[in-house]
């Protein structure tokens, strides 16, 4: 164990990710400092907001420098410690990098608990990560009424699988937005949602037009452009709109934001909040309990993407922006 | 009295409100009903939202028809009444229409408090129409913190007196935009406010990085426009920007929409909420004793600009949109 393998940052992207934009290097492992402990990486989750983290436009935790470790989501066991507390075997998930070995003092990294009856994949993905973003940012900015309707894009991604199914727990009609039929499918026979549009092939207002010609009462906002622009227009009176992702401008070379809707905000008073889920890590004790709760009832189900090699995370991870990915997406680092 | 003077709506104005818009009347008086009472108008409230109603843009209620009176907020005495518990003497404030003697079976009105120590003009025009706008918008979106940077633009207009002052009791850093010496000192020197910008004479961008190097918390938005995008882009991380109106848009032919600033609500977590003061009216009294109590005790001063004479009204809400108001816009229908 004195080498290990990380993508470093080799050069900000320009338009969509590239090769060599991040490089796969083997590196002699630095030795444990007093206070430190060594992570063997079970899984890396790869999300939108790796791209973002890759450039330089504003954002909402410093860009990665060039020549650092590419930022990610991890977890892992822990093979050697020299911290208190800390013993060999123990589950730890975060941010960390895309690495296979990494050195840690614990920050940015909590315990993740292990649920029997949760696979790791699922505990990791949806308890640990886009399962809060999924929570907060439906119940307490979303504040789903029953009745009311939700639309939600990205619906089969990994945030979005979860919004639609706190919505219909929470008793709201819920059309997803996704492309391409199986991922729409899925979502409505496996997962519940009362309708899925598939933004590849139909008319995206027109289908709203169809099925929610009452309105729309919380659009759980993830991907921008002109999707976004069709859910607004029908929006309701009171409607909300968490802004959690606008994921189709994140690889715009020259980003034209799509235009202001503030006359409809003021008149139909609307409420647009962003949020970053980590906004909520003093709550997540609340979401991690929730989610798993509903997970061992049968409520929620998840679907995880999971691609084998962390040699493979610079390509996997393009996959998010051309919608390749069928649910949460993870490199398997270690097999569990 | 048998016959009352009332402006009708004539045609929808194009652009600014012009002669010929409204129609100032001499009408016979319908007789009262079973149920009804006779309100001799003492003030009639002058407001941004008049142009919105005459035009059939989107809007938060239904545009005033043609030829029906003019809306408007309303305070007055009852003369006649054939209404149980509503007596000749009674004094109620909502709303009514733009004329002298108005008909009404109560909907839409309240009784306004007679409160020794605030002249009706104060009572009417802060506690009654602005003040929860200003209370309701500043607390319950706003949310300010002591310490917190607090811009508000038609600083000296009827709202935003209040709004500036309201966040001076609450420990923020108050900076006012309104148009010309005289507005700005009088909200610096008489309010108290840290500081005003003269939008007509100084850069308004420039001027926010002066006084407020570290950004904006919180935009308590009135005008929309240029104004508004010079404030967005300096606000801070978590910002809330209540959206009260727009003003500078409702006379706009073919009104163009500032731009949106999706990203930077993302990444900075904004939270923009649009809010008409009547989603508050359960709320009412709150914002009412609120306001009433702080202006005994000296904390909360309010100037209106009382213009007498109901027929020249249709000339003194033009003001409204080109700033020719020195705070809360009155028109004296009858003395008080």
């Amino acid at each position: 164990m004195t080498t290990r393998n990380i993508w470093r940052l080799a050069k900000r992207p320009v338009g969509d990710i590239a090769d060599g934009d991040l490089e796969f290097l083997s590196e002699p492992l630095p030795p444990l400092a007093e206070g430190q402990f060594l992570l063997r990486l079970t899984y890396l989750s790869l999300d939108p907001t790796n791209r973002i983290w890759m450039s330089d436009m504003e954002q909402y935790m410093p860009p990665v420098e060039i020549g650092a470790g590419m930022r990610g989501g991890v977890c892992g066991r822990v093979v050697e410690s020299r911290k208190d507390g800390v013993a060999v075997g123990d589950l730890f998930a975060g941010l960390g990098e895309w690495t296979d070995l990494m050195v840690s003092d614990g920050t940015g990294l909590s315990r993740l608990p292990e649920i029997p009856g949760i696979p790791l994949a699922a505990a990791f993905g949806t308890l640990g990560l886009v399962g809060p973003t999924a929570y907060f940012g439906l119940l307490d900015i979303g504040q789903p009424k029953p009745g009311e309707t939700l639309v939600v894009s990205a619906a089969a991604g990994g945030v979005g699988q979860i919004v639609g199914q706190i919505g219909k727990i929470k008793g709201c009609k819920v059309i997803g937005i996704a492309g391409g039929p199986a991922k729409c499918a899925w979502v409505v026979d496996e997962l519940g949602f009362d309708a899925c549009i598939d933004y590849k092939s139909q008319d995206v207002g027109a289908e709203l037009d169809r099925l929610a010609p009452e309105g729309i009462d919380i659009n759980f906002e993830q991907v921008g452009g002109d999707i976004m622009v069709a859910v607004l227009k029908r929006m309701r009176w009171f409607g909300r709109m968490p802004l959690c992702g606008l994921i189709s401008g994140y690889n715009a070379v020259d980003a034209a934001e799509p235009p202001g809707f503030w006359t409809q905000m003021l008149m139909r008073r609307l409420t647009v909040r962003g949020f970053i889920v980590t906004d909520f890590a003093p709550r997540f004790a609340e979401s991690g309990m929730a989610l798993a709760g509903w997970m061992l009832e049968g409520k929620l189900k998840t679907r995880q993407d999971i691609r084998p090699g962390l040699e493979n995370a610079a390509t996997a991870v393009k996959d998010l922006y051309s919608g390749g990915n069928f649910g949460k997406l993870l490199v398997e680092v270690t097999p569990p």
